[in-house]
């Protein structure tokens, strides 16, 4: 598959999902590639169909899109609720467990996902895996001690690497954090592996979603399809 | 027993303390009014008798005084181990269970803690209690969504507040983040409460430090006493 098909899947995941917001919801929107095609299509319900709702971001680029169509945006800590969270995911598996934080906006997105009432996940067909690991798990690490955080990771053999921008300086996450990104190939124990790694101090959160997300909708040639998740049905 | 008192057993503490201290150490320097006259005795020693060491502080507090004598400070990424940690303890119970973060800096603590090939505390005999709990238990929280954390605490009964500076505007930990007092009275089962807190999104550490101190040293009316914790002797 090519950039072009998979940017077409992405818009498609985003443009059916984009059909769940109702006029008066409160809505979490995502950070990446394919909430860009989402919240371009709430633009243009917005415009052409006069479309209401507010938004609750998860990272600084999402809230700069959304603005600039006029959508409006709170703070999380000013509403009670979120009707609806639609979000992007790195990876996911049959068991709805999934890998996000290739943005670098894990943090956020989980917080928001935990306040949520739904979760939708948009994703191109590519991201569906059998057994999550290839995509590289990011964690989000607190600066003072990161360098010992990460020995100690890879003394357990998880092959940690910090994400580094374009100069060569450490990523930052919106909260200021490190990303540190697990090359784990595999991860057998995904619940074993949440619990090692966020009782080590200095780690913030990881980009582990299990069993989190009510639905999965996946942009394929052949249309649209969602994918219920049993346990949250 | 009065102020003055009190400050007199600090201060015993932490001259005995300063004793442990050798030149060529890397020493974790903690935070607090106890670590403060450890400090000072710290600088006399330099001084005085020439005693060279570097020391990694866990806030800026701390740092700012250690300067002050010219003491080497390094950051902690900088140095690939730390000899010897001192800090303050706001309780201790029997089981070397402890209590940290009235001073806000509770996180670098507990790193450079957990860090340290030894650790001693140094405290005045009124922070020695039967259970730990009675002094507010300090939660450092993500400000994104923080609002949804303290909400969640309260459901779980643990009587949480935001920690507020004299302005009124919630106090800012040297990473940032906001402080949570959980008002619990009495911790009857440290280890469980750590889990649980651990895993609530948006808490990047809480200052419960279970069974990781190997001495205590105590100021006291007839002298300076130390506890040795039986575990990690």
């Amino acid at each position: 598959m090519d950039k072009a098909q998979q940017d077409a899947m992405k818009k498609e995941a985003g443009i059916e999902a984009a059909k769940l917001v109702k006029s008066g919801m409160i809505v979490g929107l995502g950070t990446g590639s394919t909430v860009r095609f989402l919240v371009d299509e709430l633009g243009r319900r917005k415009q052409e169909e006069g479309l209401e709702f507010t938004g609750v971001t998860t990272s600084r680029r999402t809230q700069e899109q959304a603005e600039g169509y006029g959508i409006k945006i709170v703070n999380i800590d000013d509403v009670d609720h979120i009707d609806l969270c639609i979000d992007g995911a790195d990876e996911v598996d049959k068991n709805f467990n999934g890998i996000k934080g290739g943005g670098a906006a894990l943090l956020w997105e989980k917080i928001v996902a935990i306040n949520s009432d739904h979760i939708v996940w948009i994703v191109d067909a590519s991201k569906l895996v059998d057994v999550i690991g290839k995509f590289p798990l990011p964690v989000e690490v607190i600066p003072f001690g990161a360098m010992h955080v990460i020995e100690r990771m890879k003394e357990r053999g998880y092959k940690p690497t910090l994400r580094l921008d374009a100069d060569g300086k450490p990523v930052r996450t919106d909260e200021n954090n490190y990303v540190v990104d697990l090359h784990l190939e595999r991860i057998d124990d995904p619940a074993g592996l949440h619990e090692d790694l966020i009782n080590m101090v200095g780690v913030v959160e990881d980009g582990l979603f299990l069993d989190m997300v009510n639905e999965v909708i996946v942009g394929d040639p052949n249309g649209p399809r969602t994918l219920v998740n049993p346990n949250k049905a």
